[in-house]
Order: structure tokens, then sequence, then C-alpha cells
């Protein structure tokens, strides 16, 4: 069966004809969205059902089983979230590094519980998690060597040692933890001096390792 | 009771005459060293009891259930860690940081699978681990702020607001991330340039934090 034939998620909009694939995506940017306001482990094939007004019979049939599904909904997230932080092709490194930021920030003000509950899993003992989360964790540090054909960081002058993608990775881990942190309470920060801080703690981790 | 007689643990040693609050230490000091080469899940009672070659009910006397063992083992490893780590009474503060983070260093390589578990078990869904762990942090990292009597960093003209001290706990989380991934693999760097990358990194966190 290469096309299927339903009425759109959660609405009463006429049928529409979507193949198999790209309904699997829409189910998958609803599961998405329910990450958004609420803990993993209460984004259930149940509730996306009741959500999306569909079978759970159906969904079992595009997601497997519980663990499938949130191994999909969180891939998707990670690859929203390098997607949204992504850098921009600006001239000035400084400047975008601090809007890829500004995107992370934004990110997590607007998708906290979900991502919490993303970063503890990813922390704690769920295995696959915790390696898409790393997986996501070295692309959105490893890219800062190599953007757009230039050269990234190194362009400032630091040379591209594992020493130096070292305390990048613990740098990410201060900023994962400062976010946070501040998206609980802003510590007498606003949005800009968050940004200077981070982008400033990033140049003494760097230069750290030199 | 106030009083019993056992056999000192696991030796073929005499009778010895011991309080059940010291017969208590001495079992939670095996539980420790026993978290030491392996995951918290790993540290049970009964794996406890062989070691230390006294009954499972006599363990679950002394520690209710397997929950409550687990929580005394880690309030006891992190008690260790927090007196193994404290700053010594020198008057240079950089080399104070620098020795307590060597003295951390040498923690976290002498203990690491038990250290790993603990992280992500603080890290992960268990919220009494977790409480425990971040009152841990907290009181590693506001110590820097007072000690013995003196200043601590504000010694050196940092003054003491939330934003720094969200900068100090981000920096924490930085350490942390860059020793377990170091005692894994050295990525190129001695001990020494670990301990100076940290405590240089450190100096940019608060730096961006004025």
């Amino acid at each position: 069966m290469r096309h299927m034939t339903t009425t759109s998620a959660g609405s009463g909009a006429a049928r529409v004809r979507m193949s198999p694939e790209s309904r699997r995506e829409q189910l998958l940017d609803h599961g998405v969205r329910l990450l958004s306001s609420r803990p993993l482990d209460e984004v259930s094939i149940e509730v996306l059902a009741e959500e999306a007004g569909i079978s759970r019979g159906l969904l079992y049939h595009y997601f497997g089983n519980k663990q499938d599904f949130h191994r999909a909904v969180v891939r998707r997230a990670v690859d929203d979230l390098i997607a949204i932080t992504a850098p921009d092709g600006g001239d000035d490194l400084v400047g975008v590094l601090t809007r890829s930021l500004e995107a992370y920030v934004d990110y997590v003000v607007l998708n906290r519980p979900g991502y919490v509950s993303l970063v503890r899993a990813a922390a704690g003992g769920e295995e696959d998690l915790r390696k898409l989360y790393e997986e996501a964790r070295a692309s959105l540090t490893d890219r800062m060597f190599q953007r757009a054909g230039q050269d990234g960081i190194t362009s400032l002058g630091y040379e591209d040692t594992p020493a130096l993608r070292l305390m990048v990775r613990g740098w990410s881990a201060l900023a994962e933890s400062v976010v946070l942190a501040w998206t609980e309470d802003p510590h007498g920060m606003s949005k800009d001096d968050l940004l200077g801080a981070l982008a400033g703690s990033l140049f003494g981790a760097l230069d750290s390792a030199r």
C-alpha cells in the first residue's frame, strides 16, 4: 500500500491523499509539538492518537512501539534544534555565534518542559537517547570548526586540536546548564547579558586550551 | 540494643565491640568502596552482604531498603568528594583552586565507574539522587566565594552577584564534562594542561559575567 487516504490531523479539513512517509512526518511534527509542553514520558502514542484524532492502531503501525516512537520524536526534536541554531552566512564570526546562541536560548524558552526531559533522559540511563543527544551535541559543537566552506573558529587563530575540541564540548555543557538555569530564573541577567556571558566564556575556554 | 558484637567486615580479625552507628558507618565505607569500581545499580545490599561477610537481614536492618541504601551510599560518596576537594589554607587563590581541581581529577580517576553512574543517575530521572548531587554541586561551587574566613574569588575583584554564581555553576558543568572526557581519553592533554585549561576557563567564565 503506497498511498492511503486519511483525514488531516486534528482538523475537520477535507480528506487529503498523503504518502505514508508524509503522514509519518506529519505525525512526528505533532509529537514534537507535544514534547514542547510536557516531558518525554508524557508524550505517548495514546496522547498523540487523541490529539491527532486517529487510532492508536494506526500509530503503532507507523511507529512500532513506545520506545521507537520516543526515539523518532527525539531524533526529530534534535534535528529541529540543529537546524534552528545553524550558523548563518555572516562575516563577523562573533555575531554569527551570538545569533546561533540566541536561537538556542529562544528554543529552550519555547520548548522548556520537553527540552529539560530530553536533557535528563539523555544524561540519565537511557542508552539510545544518550547516543542520539551526544550526536546532536557533537554536531552542534563540531560545526563551529567548519561552516559553509569557511574555517569557523580556526579562522580566529585557534588551532584545531583534540584539546580545543574537548574544551568546546565542555563549554557546550556550560551553555546548556546556564541556559536551563537562566530560563528558570534570570539571575539578574538580560538576554543580551546572557548571550555576552556565553560568548565570553566560550572564548575563555578556547584561550585556556592553547 | 545500644551495642552489638560482630566480626569486623571481610577479615578474620578478632571480634570487636562496636556501636550500631559505627558499624553502619563502616558498612557505608564499604559501600562507597564498592561504588568506586562499579555503577550504582550494581552496588546492592546482596553484593555488600557477600563482600562484608554478613547477612542481608542485618544490612536491611541498617539500611531499610535498596533505595535508602543507595541514598546513604551516594550521600557518603558526595561528602567524601566535598571533603577531598576542600580548598586548603594557601594564600595564592589560583594555587588553591588548582590543588582543589587536581584532587577532583584524582578522585574521578580512582572512582570513575561509580562516579559516572552517580552523575548519570543525578542528571537522569532519579529525583532524590538529583537533589543530593545538586546540593553537592552547590556546595562545591559556593565555597569558592568563601573559604576559611576569607572572601574566596571576590577577593580577586569579582563582585558576588547572582549572575557570577550562575556562571560558576555553569563552569562546574564544564569541569565535570571535561574531566569525565579526559579520564576516558586525554585528548593530547597532560594533567597540568588539563588543570590549566580548567582554571583558565573558570576565569573566562568569571570575566564574562562582569
